[in-house]
């Protein structure tokens, strides 16, 4: 068996509200998750919502990470999306860390495109 | 309990391999399928690779829909994450079938951010 892709969900409790309500600040934070990854980004776009919030994705040459902020609760909701091997989409965790200073990560890993190598190749 | 975000996970097998490949197509089909669930497109963003694949991501005002397609493997794998209770990303599925053409649909929901909704209150 082999999985295309390594999606991990995050949920982020506890997070600095100034932080996630920081459009530039989000934006370094995706790119210097992709560096710290291993991918390679293709382009990052975030958007401020009024009056509080952000949403941000980078597209990647290996799939996507996503962060929509809600600052009033503190949470922030995340996904890293990557395919190929040398891809670790976990790296990015400490990156993510550093910035929002979240009190509590809870983490889903989630196979996607699971498929039989066997009949792949055949 | 209150749920700040609705993501589902789609994995789509046994798509139509040109589908998969067309970038202006997916390009299209987000547009359609934000529209179809009465979400708000912000901007959407695909990309082509070679020798083939098409990764594409509309960010709207209300969260996201993302692809990512293998059509060698006839598959693809998106993810429709939408917050507000106006917005229902089930609503996508139909315009996603009418253009990929899947034989197989499997569906993952994920209630993103669970919060106690007489803690918010407080």
């Amino acid at each position: 068996m082999k999985q295309l892709g390594k999606h991990i969900i995050l949920e982020l409790w506890g997070c600095e509200k100034q932080a996630l309500d920081d459009q530039p600040g989000v934006e370094k934070m995706l790119v210097n998750a992709v560096k710290a990854c291993g991918a390679t980004l293709i382009c990052v776009k975030t958007h401020k919502f009024s009056p509080q919030g952000v949403t941000g994705v980078a597209v990647l040459a290996e799939s996507h990470i996503s962060i929509h902020t809600w600052p009033e609760l503190g949470y922030a909701a995340m996904d890293v999306f990557t395919c190929g091997e040398h891809v670790i989409p976990e790296d990015t965790i400490p990156e993510i860390r550093n910035f929002l200073k979240p009190d509590k990560v809870e983490v889903i890993d989630i196979k996607r495109g699971i498929v039989d190598i066997e009949e792949v190749l055949a």
